[in-house]
């Protein structure tokens, strides 16, 4: 967060690139000193020192300012999963980046899945983002069946689902404490998974009738 | 959640009880008609034919009322996971049945979790929800265990967890589109991992230095 607003800030781009980096800036201030409740239009363009209206009319909603500050943060970083030699090292390591994104203080990620339930806006712009995210781990996948960890074939998105998914179901459906074994456990669960060939694509029917 | 309804309202229960079946059965019914975004507590009250004051005092917003038809609908149904005969065909089973309930029209199950990011009572009601399905299901695991599918030791509550997590993750969180093998897939992917022992608790840590 910190590099990318350090970014945006450097960015050149006149009047427009101004105020958004002024807003965004004014968003991120908002979300840690007041939390995901007391983010407000209005509290956010006093901030800024930009108008009601312009905010309103840009942003539409609170959705709206998460989702734009979400994109502004991933759209143009750098950020690749990490790569430690094996599956489920890497699927580990991705979990421990997802739980520690979950629980920052203040975690742009868990107000935009909460406001994602309030705003269109919001649950676009997280579409948008898991998607982005999914689509980055897949060299994950790629990465382990050169090694010959995996079976060719595997389908990436499907691995990448089952690893990540029970840290998400914790943390945001069934509410519980954050659990630092998780993200190991979970990685280690999808990769003895994908060793023995749950999610591979089309497997040949044995026997199938020709 | 008819045959709970003709239920509740079959129940001894004097004035208190047929207000709460009266209230419960409108939730249904707006529910039904208008969808979550359309619930609100006047058009319930006005619905049931109870005084407004009644129903803000007892429910006191939309995430209590919605809590209170699932506490309704669960705390004395007699729900268990099917008996297949086989892990897998357990999980497979337990995902369609949540498969069927998040994508009911209505589903309770998906307003509950919309209105859980909005709602203290709501939250409240669906970890309380989670925690007696969660501890319905670990039967499953027992009697894997007792047919010598699971190693003994394995981790109930670990395993329901990465089973049941894709589909919630896809549908709550990735919002795709219900897809009907996602329960099969992510039922396998569980009992392989199992299978391989990714839930067994505590593993004894091989030539570890004593």
């Amino acid at each position: 967060m910190t590099s990318e607003s350090a970014r945006s800030r450097r960015r050149p781009g006149g009047r427009t690139g101004r105020v958004r980096a002024q807003v965004l800036d004014a968003v991120r201030a908002e979300l840690a000193e007041r939390g995901y409740d007391g983010l407000g239009l209005d509290g956010v363009a006093a901030r800024a020192g930009v108008h009601r209206a312009t905010v309103y009319r840009r942003w539409r909603d609170v959705g709206g300012l998460l989702a734009d500050l979400l994109e502004a943060t991933t759209s143009d970083d750098d950020w690749q999963p990490q790569d430690t030699g094996s599956l489920q090292g890497d699927l580990t390591v991705l979990n421990q980046e997802n739980l520690a994104a979950m629980t920052a203080q203040p975690s742009i990620a868990a107000a935009l899945i909460a406001a994602s339930f309030r705003s269109e806006e919001a649950a676009r712009g997280l579409r948008r983002l898991w998607e982005d995210r999914y689509a980055r781990c897949e060299v994950i996948v790629g990465r382990a069946v050169r090694r010959g960890e995996l079976p060719a074939g595997t389908d990436a998105r499907v691995l990448l689902v089952a690893a990540t998914a029970p840290l998400y179901h914790h943390l945001v459906l069934l509410r519980t404490p954050p659990d630092p074994d998780l993200p190991g456990l979970a990685a280690r669960a999808a990769a003895l998974a994908a060793f023995a060939g749950a999610f591979v694509k089309d497997p040949p029917v044995a026997g199938a009738p020709g």
